[in-house]
């Protein structure tokens, strides 16, 4: 098994972690770097939806990860054995999010020289990493089938800060009473332009689209 | 549909949780009310375990509910549609989780005179309920066969502090790559003494044996 960076992070000490974020926002763009916050409850697949979706983007984009975690460095370790691109691990110490500093600590560990892309998988949980901004030009999540289509309604904050929302197991969706037109409808009461997009990462089904919103998004932003 | 008393819980002024968890342990010890503390994944199936756990103990113990969530209270109505027991709703205000402080907010709306047993069904998230002791008698936690066997891996402290872990949706374990032996040892790790009781909360298989460990409980609690 291969071997990865694992980043101990610390506690922020910035009080105003927007203003933080702003300006980590700031010295991103003049990287050139598209930084993707990537947000959702434990084990609703995002390293598997982040494993396929890279493997079609990292001819077009130069990508690296950045994998939170309480513990544990298995997604960093499956993400470089899958993809081949940069990964590294960052544990947060027990905290349940990632600030904008936090953040900071994590790219201060990638090469950002000529990257287009840092994806972070931010900690399992609908709560707490939607108050906190990340500095990413980009918020994204993935609710998966099986966790149920009322999540917006019980989660306002992390439907509404997202652009997208990655729908992840439908694949299993006829073991399970999950309507997809109620998630929309409840989405959309919480976010009207969220972009709903339906996959299934264990077959494939529908990681093209969110692979093809992904590179859209980066190179819309480029050109800003 | 019925309505349902909807508390808006006031962030907490005590310094000291663990403290404070301790007295209020104490008042329900007084009091002769056992306190479970359910806590879970978004969509792990809380709420639809309860109801079932709940039918089959209605007729041995005198048990009232509290659902906690950040927004919404379709938990709170569905418990009391279906069960008929008395069932509140908290609103923590965007708050991840329940201190001792906040419980005892909701419990004072709960008429605990001649109950056995109140549930506490936590926010949904596996990393800021365990950090804050409730007061309760006793922790429990469902993990649902589509997160994946690895989450004690990820989320060691929940996993510690659990007396049990209810392994829940194992009608669909065909459809995942779940592995309950696995899973159990990953469990075990954590915490050596937590039981481990498999079942299906929409099929009913294993909810008995649940039903059973905690009437036991409470009774042996009692019997202290």
């Amino acid at each position: 098994m291969d071997s990865v960076k694992i980043i101990e992070i610390k506690k922020s000490v910035f009080e105003d972690n927007n203003l933080d974020a702003d300006s980590l926002r700031k010295e991103l763009r003049l990287k050139g770097v598209f930084l993707l916050n990537l947000m959702s409850s434990p084990g609703s697949g995002k390293t598997t939806t982040l494993i396929r979706t890279i493997n079609l983007l990292k001819d077009k984009l130069r990508i690296a990860v950045m994998e939170a975690d309480i513990d544990s460095d298995v997604d960093a370790v499956k993400i470089k054995e899958a993809t081949g691109i940069p990964s590294i691990q960052l544990h947060t110490g027990g905290m349940c999010h990632l600030d904008a500093e936090m953040t900071r600590q994590g790219l201060d560990n990638v090469d950002l020289e000529g990257l287009d892309l840092v994806i972070l998988e931010n900690v399992g949980n609908l709560v707490c990493p939607a108050e906190f901004d990340t500095g990413s030009s980009c918020n994204a999540m993935i609710l998966s089938v099986p966790e149920g289509h009322d999540k917006p309604l019980k989660y306002p904050l992390m439907f509404s800060i997202c652009d997208v929302v990655v729908v992840n197991k439908m694949d299993v969706q006829p073991y399970f009473d999950f309507d997809l037109e109620k998630c929309t409808e409840y989405v959309h009461m919480r976010n009207p332009k969220a972009r709903i997009i339906p996959i299934s990462a264990k077959t494939g089904e529908g990681v093209e689209e969110f692979a093809a919103w992904l590179l859209d998004a980066v190179k819309s932003w480029k050109n800003q």
